[in-house]
């Protein structure tokens, strides 16, 4: 088995290597990540500027990348120019901080697991609970006994799993839960300075409001209850629910 | 009424500017956009940078902020930050180019909208199919029609409308079809060169490969046959389809 491996925090972040070397256990892993920290990057692709790659030294006899560019970018160069033979499977991550709710969308961790499905190549995104995580031996456990299961099954090739993992003692993780994306609200989005010369800048601040949310099945109530959430993601951004309620608005009836 | 207008062709394109103007005869219209061109930014934000913010002279007695940021996070800023009283409706464009698609998650045009609908705030997302564009008058008379219509309804707040419009004559377009996102393929993604010290880098290049999809129902088979298309977008990426799918795994009966 073939194994894509990137992330968005930069190809030197602790949760990469630590990923990279454990999924050798399963099969043959390349790394293509990008060169710093990408985090917050949505899906976002560079279409103005070159991309630079090189050869990594990552560990031992892992193939490695570093790239000048996003997740999604290193996954699609990746997969259409730099490897020889289609990966099995992409996986994104380990991330320091939880991808939940609204806020995949602003995700690399995430992006670089679409952009797996975007190509037909089925894909996890793992993110640990804490910004300030140094243990990753439980989201690595995650990531072995998930890419076992995806391998094992007839899976559609636009699979793409979302897992967060609680950052806590493994003895108090409850297992997993199969969930739907939640809300992610935040207030004080911004914080407002002066620079020395008088002008006005922003910074992003925010404190996630705690999820009002009951539903069990929601990714972000089953993380704060010690579960593993594992949400299946699509890139289909079509609302079909008010689909026929544009059609009533008489839009294609309109003259122009 | 009033309107937010963004883009992300930077607060200086053409398309930004013609669509201010025009949407003044429907409401009262700020302008927040970013600074410089963010084309294919995707749904990123400005997370390990500070962002600077500028009021800018973009036309008469239209009030305009220039911000180094993304689509989202002029959105973001400008509604929670920088506006006194909350938008009716934020409209992003008029992009040159088409957003169709799956290229949607690359957008920055659609992301400055989704922040939108996060928001609460209906929005339409407005991209010309050119990339030459130079005449908007059609587009701005889309827009026109859309914001007219969207704001004479009772709407969900996360009403999104993805709005692609023909690059030809009027009297050529066949008027409005409401549609479902389609597929958007290329061939030749990247192109190999070498700097002047023989160091690797690629450009992302591609053509997008003509439809073989012949739903009339979907974006890029809209635009082809001169239709403005029109596609309601959310932002919920969970895939119901395949829940029972995953839980039928048994993951949730595993031990961790």
């Amino acid at each position: 088995m073939r194994i894509l491996v990137t992330n968005d925090d930069g190809i030197e972040a602790e949760g990469i290597k630590c990923l990279a070397i454990g999924l050798q256990e399963i099969g043959e892993v390349t790394v293509i990540a990008p060169d710093r920290e990408m985090s917050a990057c949505g899906h976002g692709i560079t279409v103005h500027h070159p991309i630079k790659v090189d050869k990594f030294n990552l560990f031992k006899n892992i193939n490695a990348w570093s790239v000048s560019g996003t997740p999604a970018d290193c996954v699609k160069l990746g997969v259409t120019t730099i490897l020889n033979t289609r990966p099995d499977i992409v996986v994104s991550g380990i991330n320091r901080g939880p991808n939940l709710g609204t806020d995949v969308l602003y995700s690399g961790t995430v992006s670089g697991a679409i952009e797996g499905i975007i190509l037909g190549i089925p894909a996890i995104a793992l993110s640990l609970d804490s910004f300030s995580a140094v243990d990753f031996s439980s989201a690595l456990r995650v990531a072995q006994q998930l890419c076992r299961q995806m391998l094992s099954k007839d899976l559609a090739p636009d699979t793409l799993l979302n897992v967060n993992i609680p950052y806590t003692a493994k003895e108090k993780i409850k297992g997993y839960k199969v969930t739907k994306l939640g809300e992610r609200k935040y207030i004080n989005n911004f914080e407002h300075r002066k620079d020395p010369r008088g002008n006005d800048y922003y910074w992003l601040a925010g404190q996630v409001i705690p999820p009002e949310q009951e539903d069990h099945d929601l990714d972000v109530v089953a993380i704060k209850n010690n579960y593993i959430s594992v949400t299946p993601i699509h890139f289909d951004l079509t609302n079909y629910k008010i689909i026929k309620q544009v059609k009533n608005w008489g839009l294609e009836q309109m003259s122009f």
